[in-house]
């Protein structure tokens, strides 16, 4: 008998539409994975009346209550009090985490208030899931033949924990292991990804496969479930080497997270070394790049040149060139590439110039339009796209970024 | 008395974390500015028994019942059947909705089946609303003394019937008018100034003030509601006011968005330019000013100087200036801001310099330690902040970038 799970999310800010709630997607797709039915979610405000309805609603109907949020400090932060009454459960003090916080306020040296108390009381007998992404901890429990879960609202917070403390306290209950893998994709759409592999998707039932689209980017999850961990896996390895098969050079990697993270790897790799000049993305690829640790042993560093004359002045780009082809054209993009390398030394150098939008530059370019081009030191070879990406600022910075990763990418990869 | 409303979602892909539930937040939004309450969202997927289930629930606590979702044509689209029956109305042939749908197919030049007829049945006597942004039309009808409304679940469609059909719709309903306002903090935590506002909060009816906390930032939420727009922000303009005069100049802005933002506008009314010199934060600050479209009319550029010798050749930063002090430390910051200033003519210049981890520099610097000097051009002015972010890589780098934004915030605004 599959078990039974419902969320509830709590937060009056998710009921004023100020943000989406996207921990209750997140919280599905773990139990999807797991095997585990999810039939209904609930949003409900910091309010203590309404969070107990929506429990006691939830408590008639599944084997499994998730709650997301109110784990905060302040006085509207509820959901443990609000649990914990609702399944007779008494809250007290968990020492470690209580020093945890002590610790956390000490370190970024900010003072410790009397309510940061509130996140160390803990239902009784629980176990606790640590929060290494933020101060209020997590908790499961038993009580009146449930089990309940509560996990901070912060959606990175909460994803976090989810994967580090949640699933693998889910998957007990299930008495199976789960593994699931990632299949990352780029320069292919969604739609296309789905038509490729629809007919050997259909019919996958362990391992299951399922598309997913995120800022450009797309991926395709396969997961399966079996007695232990090493089964499961090898239950993954045919569909995973299929789809790569089926995907071809698309797919830039396994298991892994980002587009920066597998250049990263292959810079190292290689030994190589690389630097970046910007223009419309204005520092997004270095930034990329260099919220991965471990990026200063290849990344050198950047020159964002949101004018001409620091196109000019900090890389060399002559200002006749500028006139002549405008700042949005391939030479420039170029130049900006070689006139990085030189001014750096790196091996690599990325030039990119675009039009972000939302008003153009007078010229016949429509906005989205971008230039990238990609430059190799020691050979002294240079490759090109020109890409438009629509009228979107973010999407296009976003974009733009991407395509110049996944460019160093294949050179790394032949 | 002000009507309450509960929005119901339709579709397993829902359930299933395919995609986040963002027609709940579009709905939230619009029934906040027109004062409805709300105070749950269900989710719920194509499923007689529990759509039906979720009305009823509903029924038992809302004036206004919003459906989004499962008008579509095929057979796990029952939203309406399911409604009807809950609500005892019959569906009709509304003929002027069937033959939009035979234009519409006949023009994409697609066969018309059979059960596209479905999406033109309708409650016998309800207001119809057109749905221009794709085939299956929206409806709202009375019954039992409720209101229902049901609205198609793509994302571009509901967004765009909400504002067309449904806003005007429900704005008839109510004689109300909610305003809400934000007093956006930075430089205090969501704790300390719960405490400092905690008096002032407590008995807060009409407008009700709510703290929120987000990427080391915090904000109040002032929300008044009355019968006009003009006399709801009436009454929430003294507890603005009161508010910035109990947390002082941590409060940045009120009703913007970001730092960034706030520091954009300041740059412009002064007409004054700015440029960055990143070594820790590797282009995230210069990232963020240019997500902003109109940040190229004062932001002229930056250098992500990732390793000593990038300091000394883009920045001029003196190589035995950092042999001395080390490249996390506060000469280096000033000469950073100094070095990007002269390079580019901009008028402020920043520098930021510091260990974002997880691995320390051999020095006594903890990771987390970070340098930020603010140069001024035409004064010679140069300020200086040491900051010891934790040891979180994400915070450390979104910290040191907003405490540089703010520091030329304040600098701007005294």
């Amino acid at each position: 008998m599959a078990l039974v799970a419902e969320i509830i999310a709590v937060g009056t800010e998710l009921l004023l539409g100020n943000t989406a709630n996207t921990d209750a997607q997140d919280v599905s797709q773990v139990l999807s994975e797991l095997g585990i039915h999810c039939y209904f979610h609930t949003t409900v405000g910091d309010n203590d009346g309404r969070v107990k309805q929506a429990i006691e609603i939830a408590k008639g109907r599944a084997d499994i209550i998730i709650t997301t949020g109110g784990l905060g400090p302040t006085y509207d932060d509820m959901t443990k009090q609000t649990v914990c009454e609702a399944f007779h459960t008494p809250l007290v003090l968990h020492e470690p985490s209580w020093q945890r916080i002590v610790d956390y306020f000490k370190k970024i040296n900010r003072p410790l208030t009397n309510n940061n108390r509130q996140q160390a009381m803990l239902p009784e007998g629980c176990t606790i899931m640590q929060n290494d992404w933020g101060t209020a901890p997590g908790c499961a429990f038993e009580a009146d033949g449930k089990h309940i879960l509560m996990l901070p609202g912060p959606p990175h917070e909460c994803r976090a924990m989810l994967k580090n403390c949640a699933m693998p306290y889910l998957a007990k209950l299930c008495g199976q292991t789960i593994v699931s893998r990632k299949v990352k994709i780029f320069g292919m759409g969604e739609s296309q990804v789905e038509d490729l592999v629809a007919d050997y998707i259909k019919n996958a039932a362990n391992p299951t496969i399922a598309p997913y689209a995120k800022d450009g980017e797309c991926f395709l999850r396969v997961t399966a479930s079996a007695e232990n961990h090493d089964t499961a896996f090898a239950i993954t390895e045919p569909a995973v080497k299929r789809l790569q098969e089926i995907l071809g050079d698309v797919v830039y990697g396994i298991d892994v997270e980002t587009l920066e993270e597998v250049v990263l790897e292959l810079l190292k790799k290689h030994g190589k070394t690389l630097a970046v000049a910007e223009s419309c993305t204005g520092g997004m690829l270095a930034s990329r790049i260099t919220s991965l640790s471990g990026s200063s042993q290849v990344f050198l560093g950047g020159a964002v040149t949101y004018t001409n004359k620091m196109k000019n002045v900090l890389l060399g780009v002559p200002l006749e060139l500028l006139k002549k082809h405008g700042a949005v054209s391939r030479p420039v993009a170029e130049e900006m590439a070689r006139g990085i390398c030189t001014v750096t030394g790196a091996d690599f150098g990325i030039g990119i110039t675009g039009l972000a939008g939302p008003q153009g530059d007078g010229s016949d370019n429509p906005v989205g339009t971008v230039h990238i081009a990609l430059f190799e030191r020691q050979t002294g070879e240079i490759s090109h796209i020109e890409g438009v990406f629509g009228d979107e600022r973010r999407r296009i910075r976003t974009m733009s970024s991407s395509t110049a990763l996944n460019m160093l990418r294949k050179k790394l990869t032949i």
